[in-house]
C-alpha cells in the first residue's frame, strides 16, 4: 500500500486537522502527518510542541508518523519513498492557492500525485489563526480544537511575559 | 426593533462604508457602528480619530451610535443586546472571508445573526487601503471618502515627520 | 418593524430553507415566504402544493406568510410595504448569481434593500434539485427535508403514472 | 489495497479523464471507471458506446475495470466495497459543485472518502461538451481526445442522418 | 494597426455590450462586433434583427463592422486577419468561463490573443437574459439597453401571437 | 499605434512575464514594461537589478521600453501617453484583486483601459513569489525563468551575507 504526507504548519492542530488525518490514515498504508514551518508567520508554538501535540492525537493510529521537516515538500515525499501529498480544502480561497502549489509539485515531481479531501462539514470555518483570534480574545474554543490543545494554548497565550 | 451593529477598523471611514450605514440605520432600531482594532495592519488612524471622523458623519442618524471596542465581536454583541451583525460584501473574495467568520460567530453565538449587504455599485471597488494607496501617491480621493476625511487623510499622510 | 420577504422556487422546501425562514423570522416584525415559479426548470410539486407544504412547516411561526407570486419580486415587496429582501447563501456560485440580482433589483427598486443570510453549516451541501435527484435514485433524504415533505417527495417520485 | 471509482459521463472520454484515469490506477488496488448517465444532457454517444471507448484506452492497465450504472455514486461504491471517489478538478466553477456533491455523498456514505486530483496542466480547459462544440463546427480535436475517439466523434457528428 | 473582434449572441444588445465596443473601437484600427448564435438558447430576436440593433447604435462608429458568423470563433477571426478577441467580463462566473475559452482559443489558434476588458461599473450586473426577465415581468428596462432596443424588446414581448 | 504599459514588481522577471510581454508587444504600437515597487513586500532584487534582467530578456522586441516608475499607475500611462493597461491573469484570486484596480483606474482615469490577457497554459501556477520559495528551498527553476535569471537567483540567494 501506498504512502502519503499531509503537511501544515499545525500552529496549532485542530480538529479540522485530525478529522483528515483520521480519514486518510484509513486510506493509505503509512500516513506521514509532517510540520513544516510557515516563513510567512511568526509561529505561537515552536515545531517541537507542535509535533508533540500531534503525536498524543495520533496515538492510536498505529500507520500514523509525525515528524518535521524543512525545504521543499517534494523533497520530504521523495526521500520517504511517499507517492501522495494529502491537501484539505474548507473553500474557494483555499483551492485557488492549493491549485497553484499542486501545479508546481507536479512540475518539481511529476511522479508524486496531490489528492485533495474536503474538510468535514462540522470544522469547514476552522483554521489554526482563527482559533488563535478566538483564544486570544477570550472565546471558547472548545471542540474546535484537542481538549489538551486547548489547555496549551490557553497557558501559552496568557503566560506571564 | 432589533438592534444591529456595522463592525470595522475604518482606517480611514470611506464611501462605502457610509453608504451601508445609511442604509442599515433605516433597516434596524438602533444601529451601533463599532471601531474594532485590525491586529494584522498597522492602522493611520488611532481608533479615537476614526470614531471621531465616522461620528461627524452620522451626525444626522438618530439611532445610530458610534463607538470602538476591543475583543470578540459576538461579545460586544451580547454586551449591548445586539441580535444582528451588519457585513458589507463587495466581491468574492470578501464573502470568503465572511463566509468563515459568520460561521464561528454562529458557534460563538447561535442566537446572533450575521446579515450581509451588497455595498453600493459605485463603491464596489472601494477599500480603505485602496484609498490610503492612492492618496499616499498623489492621486485624487474625491468621491471616495467623504470630504472632511480627505482632509484628514491628507494632512495626516503629507505632515512633516 | 420591518417586513421582509423570503423568495424562493422551494420544490420542495428543505430543512436548509426552513432555517432561513426560522432565523429571519426572529428579526422582523413580519415575514413572507413567497414562492415564485423559476421557469427555468419544470417543476416537481405544484405551486399550490409547495405552498402547502411549507405552510405545514410554518405553523408555530406567528409572523409568518406563505403566499406565492409572479412577476418581479420588488413588485411583490412594493405592494406589501416591503423593505428587506432575505436571501440564503451556500457558496461562491450562489453569491455571484446573488450579487448580480441584488444589484439589478437596486436599480429596479432602490429603497429595497437585500439582506443575505448563511446558511447554517449543517446544511451548506443542500439544495432542493439535490434532494429530488437523491431521492429519485432511491437516496434517503431524513433529515434533509421536514418528514411531512419527505413523505409526500416519494410519493410524488414512485407514484404510477 | 483499496478500490477506487472514477465516476462520470465520459460523453466521450478526453485526454484530461485517461489522465486522471492513469494516474489514479496507480495509487490504489483497483479503479473502476464507471459511466453514470446525466440526466441533464442529450448524450452524443450511447452508454455502451462510452465504456467501449474508455475500455479501448485502458486495456494496458491491468488494475481498472470500466463499467457502467445507474442511480446513486455512492450505492454503487457499497456495492463494489469500494472506499474512495476519485474527482478530477479544473478550475473554481467545478470545485463549487464538487464541493457540494463531496458533502451530499458524506452524508450518503461517512465511510467513503471523495479525493480530488488536480487535472494536467495541458489539459486544464478541457471537457466532453467543449469538445463536442468544437468537433461540431469543424475545429480540430486532435490531441485533445485519444484518437479512435477523435475518429468515432467525427463520423458521429457527420454521419448522414 | 490591429483588427480585433467582439463576439456575441447580444439577444438583445444591453448598454453593457455597448459600452465595451465603444470602448474598444478606440483602441483597436478595425472592430468586428459578430453576433454568433448561442445554441444552448432558444434566442428572442434573429440573427438579423440582432445585427440590426447593433448596427443602428453603432452608427457613429467609424471604424466598426457588424456582422454575424457560424461555426468557430478562431475561423472567423483568421478569415478576417484578426489577432484580437475582446471579451467583457463582469465576474467571477463570467471569468471562469472566458478561462477556459480562452485557453480552447490559443490551442486552435495560438497567434491569436484573447483580451479581456472590464464592464464597466455602472453595467456590472447587465445580461440580456436578465434584461429580458425584467422586460418580461414588466419591469422597466430604461438605461439597462439603448431606447430603439427597448421598444423592440416591448414590442416583441408583448406583441399578439 | 497605440501604446500599452505592462506594470510589475518583476522580482524577478518569470516565464509567465515574458511570455505576456512578447504577446503584448505584437499587439501594441510601443510596449512600456514598468517596474514598480510593491510596499508589501520586501523586494529580493533591487529596482535596478530588475529593469537589467528584464531589459536583457527584451532585447530582441524593438518596439518595447522597459524602464521603472514609482506612484500612480495612471499617472505614469498618462505622461507617457498610454492608452492601455496590460495585466496577466493566472486564475479567480488575481482577477478578483485586478478587478478592483480595474475599476479604481477607470475612476482615476476613464481615458486609460485595462486589458487583461491569461497567462499561458504552461505557466499558470508560476508566481515570482513562488520561484523564490522554489529556489530558497534548493529547488530546480529551470524552465520557470530565463536562464540568466535563474543564476542571478541562485547567487543572489546563496551569496554568503
Amino acid at each position: 500500500m501506498l504512502s502519503a504526507v499531509y503537511p501544515g504548519s499545525f500552529d496549532p492542530i485542530t480538529n479540522a486537522h485530525l478529522d483528515i488525518i483520521k480519514r486518510s490514515a484509513c486510506c493509505f498504508g503509512k500516513l506521514y502527518v509532517a510540520v513544516f514551518e510557515n516563513h510567512a508567520k511568526e509561529p505561537l508554538f515552536t515545531v517541537e510542541e507542535r509535533v508533540y501535540m500531534i503525536s498524543e492525537e495520533c496515538r492510536g493510529l498505529a500507520n500514523t508518523v509525525v515528524t518535521s521537516s524543512r525545504g521543499l515538500l517534494v523533497d520530504f515525499a521523495k526521500k520517504h519513498k511517499i507517492r501522495v501529498l494529502i491537501k484539505g480544502l474548507r473553500a474557494v480561497s483555499d483551492f485557488d492557492y492549493e491549485f497553484k502549489m499542486a501545479l508546481m509539485n507536479k512540475k518539481l515531481a511529476p511522479e508524486i500525485e496531490t489528492m485533495f479531501m474536503m474538510t468535514s462539514l462540522e470544522y469547514l470555518y476552522l483554521s489554526s489563526s482563527l482559533v488563535k483570534e478566538v483564544a486570544m480574545h477570550g472565546g471558547c474554543v472548545k471542540g474546535l480544537v484537542p481538549s489538551s490543545v486547548e489547555r496549551q494554548l490557553l497557558s501559552k497565550l496568557h503566560k506571564p511575559i
